[in-house]
C-alpha cells in the first residue's frame, strides 16, 4: 500500500532538524561463531555514550531474506518502498557513473564481447583492463556521436562494462536486451515490448551494428551486448511528500544519484573518496538553510565487499571521531543505520538486519547499550522494516499531525 | 504485494540442500498462569543443544489474532501469501480426504440434514455416526453416479459431513451456497455469480433434488445441504518460483495435498498414522535427489485438538528423539517450527505465535536457549510473519541473488 498520500496529508512543515547518518553496509556477522562482529570489535566510545542516552532497534532494509543493492536500500531508508518505486539497471548504472543523464534519456549498461562469424564466443571479451576499455570507448565516441537523430554517450564503467546513454526525442524503455546470456548464439535484437518504444530499439540495434563495424579490427572487444534499457525514474519529491527541504552529503556518485531522484538537494563536498571531513564541513556550512539532511558514510560498505574485517572496524572507529563534532550541531532527530549489511565474512551485501539507533525527545527507556547488532535487539524500537523510518523520524520532530480524528 | 516475480528472478539453483520440519500446532500455553507451555515441559536435550547453535525467533503465521487452518497457516510457511493464495473450503475438504480431485473438478462440502415438509429442521440430521453417514454414501454412490454428463463423486467426512466432487466438462465454481444456515426455512437454491458457473449451479440443484429423493425413507438423514463448491486452486509452483526441487515427507492427505498444490513431489511414507519412522526412512532415501525438503510432524496438533497437554509433551519428546538422526543427513540450512499454535488448554488452533528455530551459515550471535515460545522471544531472528520464512531459508542456503545493484 502507498502511504505517501497519507504522509503528504499529514506533513507539516517545523524548523526542527532531521539528520539521518547512512554507514553503507554497516552491519556484519563474527569471523566465526562467537566472535564479535564489526560493530562489535570497534572502539566507540562517543557512539557507545550516545547510545546510552538514545533508543535503538533493528530494520530490515528492503525484506527478510533479501540482500539489498544500494539503489533499494537507500530508496528505502527515504521511504520509498523498493518494489514499487524501481530504478532499472541503466539507469541505476548511470547514477553511479555521475553520468548526464536527463529525463527524456535511455540509459543501457553494455558488455565489450567478442564476436567470431556473428556469435559470441566471449560475453565478456576476456575481461580487459578498464585501460583498455577506455581506450575503445574514445574510438567510438569519437566514431559514433549520433545514430539518426538520437545522441549517443558513451561511458566506460570498468574492466568490459560500459554504459550507453541515448537522447533524443520520443525515446522510451521497454525494449529488450540483447545479450543472449550465453556464448555460441549471436546477439539478439532489441525488441520493442510497446509501440512508444519502436524507435528506441531501432536505434539500439543500428547501434550495435555500428559499434561492430567501429570496432571490427579489435581482436577481443569486437562487439557489444546491451541490457536494462530504462528512463531517468520519475519519483515524487520528499519536499512533496514529507514537506522537507533535503540535502544530501555523500561524496560518490550512485548515492548523489539515488538523492537526487527524491528530490534532494546535493550538497558539494570538498575531498578525495569518502571525504569524512569535507562532508562534515558541508554538513556545518549549510545547517541553517535546510531541514532534513542525509549524511553518508561509503567506506564501511567498501571495506566489508573487499573481506577486511579490521578495515572495516577502523573506518567503523573513523567515524566515532567525527560524531562529537557532528553532535555539536544539535540535531532535533538524529538517526543512525545502514543501508544493508555488508558483513567482510561474505564480502557482499547481505540480508541481515542492521541496527539502528535513534536520538530524538519522547524515547522510550532503552536496555540497548551500544551501537552493534546484538544490543540493538534489546532495544525499545523493536523491528522495523527500512521503509518504516522515514514516518518515525518526522514524528520525533514534530512534523506529522495525527492520522484521523 | 505479490514479491514471487521478485523471488523468481533472484532465485539461483545451488547444491545446498534446506529441510524445513513443521510439527504441527506446536505452540502453546501454559495450563495455568506461570506454569509451563508443552515445549517447555517437554525434556528436549537434542533440541535444547540444537537451539544452542541455532538462531531463534517468534513466527506470526498468517496474522497477529488469526488462528489459521491448516491451508493458510502451511501456504505461509511455504512463502504463499494467505490472503491471496486461497484454497476453497470444498477444495481443501477434497485435499483433506485425499479424494480424486482433478484440475476441472468442483468440490463441494455437503451437510446430511433433517428436513421436513421441504424446511430444515435438524442442519446436522442429529449428528449421524461416521457409520451412518457411510452407509449412507453407498446408497447415493450407486443411485447418484451422473447428473446429466456429469460424474458425481461422494466421499464420507465424518458424522454430518461429506464431500461432493463434479467431473465434467465447462464446470465452474462460482455459485452460491444452498444451507440457509437456520432451520426453518427451506434449503436455498444454488445461483451462479458468473454466467461460466451457470451449469454448476443447475447441476447442485439437480443434485440436491435427486438426494432427496434417494433418501426420502431415511428418518434424519434426507437432505443435503451444500457450500463452498471450489475448483482445485492452480498456484505457482515452488520450483518456478524459487528454482526449487522440493519434496514433502507427511501421512496425512491434507498435508499431501496442500504440498502438491505448490508443486512439491509427495514422496511416499511407509506406515501407519503419523510414521515418524516411516517419514525419516523417506527423508534419508531421497535426500541426494531433491534441494528443499517440508518435513511434517501432525500428531503434536492431534494432541493439542484433543486437549491433551501430557500426550503433546510427548509427542515433542518423540520428535527430539528423532533429531540426531535427521541432523546427521547434514542440511545447509534447517528450520523447525509450527504452522500455527495448538495450545491443550484451547482444544483448538490458536493464533499465537509459533517458535521457529533456524540453524544455517551466517548467523549472529542469539540468547535464546531452547526451543520454546519464551525463549524464541530472545531470539537474533526477532518476530517474522509466516510468509517472511522461505525467502530468509533460500538466502541462508546462498540462493537468492542480491535486490536491485
Amino acid at each position: 500500500m502507498d502511504l505517501f498520500p497519507v504522509f503528504k496529508e499529514l506533513a507539516q512543515k517545523t524548523p526542527s532538524k532531521i539528520l539521518l547518518i547512512v554507514l553503507d553496509g554497516v552491519g556484519g556477522l563474527p569471523l566465526e561463531p562467537g566472535g564479535p562482529t564489526e560493530l562489535e570489535a570497534a572502539k566507540t566510545p562517543n557512539l557507545d555514550r550516545l547510545a546510552e542516552e538514545s533508543a535503538l532497534g533493528l530494520l530490515t532494509p528492503v525484506y527478510p531474506g533479501l540482500a539489498p543493492g544500494s539503489g533499494p536500500g537507500h530508496l528505502a531508508l527515504f521511504g520509498y518502498d523498493p518494489f514499487r518505486y524501481v530504478v532499472g539497471r541503466g539507469a541505476l548504472s548511470a547514477l553511479g557513473l555521475g553520468a548526464d543523464f536527463r529525463e527524456g534519456d535511455v540509459a543501457l549498461r553494455g558488455n565489450f564481447a567478442t564476436l567470431a562469424e556473428g556469435k559470441v564466443v566471449d560475453r565478456r571479451a576476456g575481461r580487459p583492463s578498464t585501460e583498455e576499455n577506455q581506450r575503445v570507448i574514445a574510438k567510438l565516441k569519437e566514431a559514433i556521436p549520433r545514430i539518426e537523430d538520437v545522441e549517443v554517450h558513451f561511458y566506460t564503467e570498468s574492466e568490459h562494462r560500459f554504459l550507453v546513454i541515448l537522447r533524443g526525442e520520443g525515446l522510451e524503455d521497454r525494449v529488450t536486451d540483447t545479450d543472449p546470456q550465453k556464448t555460441g548464439l549471436p546477439p539478439l535484437k532489441a525488441q520493442a515490448l510497446d509501440e512508444a518504444s519502436e524507435k528506441t530499439a531501432r536505434i539500439v540495434n543500428l547501434l550495435s551494428e555500428r559499434i561492430q563495424e567501429v570496432l571490427e579490427d579489435e581482436p577481443r572487444m569486437n562487439g557489444a551486448l546491451f541490457r536494462g534499457a530504462s528512463k531517468r525514474p520519475s519519483f515524487p519529491r520528499m519536499g512533496e511528500v514529507y514537506g522537507l527541504t533535503p540535502a544530501a552529503i555523500a561524496s560518490y556518485p550512485m548515492y548523489k544519484g539515488l538523492a537526487s531522484l527524491v528530490g534532494m538537494e546535493v550538497l558539494p563536498v570538498e575531498g578525495e573518496g569518502d571525504a569524512l571531513e569535507g562532508k562534515l564541513k558541508a554538513l556545518r556550512e549549510n545547517w541553517g538553510r535546510y531541514d532534513f539532511f542525509y549524511f553518508h558514510v561509503k567506506k564501511t560498505d567498501a571495506m566489508g565487499e573487499d573481506g577486511n574485517f579490521w578495515g572495516k572496524v577502523e573506518k567503523i572507529e573513523r567515524f566515532d571521531a567525527l560524531l562529537p563534532e557532528i553532535l555539536s550541531l544539535g540535531p532535533d532527530v538524529l538517526a543512525i543505520t545502514g543501508d544493508h549489511s555488508t558483513p567482510a565474512l561474505l564480502k557482499a551485501h547481505s540480508w541481515h538486519p542492521v541496527p539502528l539507533l535513534l536520538k530524538a525527545p519522547y524515547l522510550r527507556a532503552d536496555e540497548a547499550r551500544r551501537f552493534t547488532e546484538r544490543e540493538a535487539q534489546r532495544g525499545s524500537l523493536g523491528h522495523l522494516r527500512g521503509v518504516e523510518l522515514m514516518p518515525l523520524l518526522l514524528a520525533h520532530a514534530g512534523k506529522l499531525l495525527k492520522y484521523g480524528a
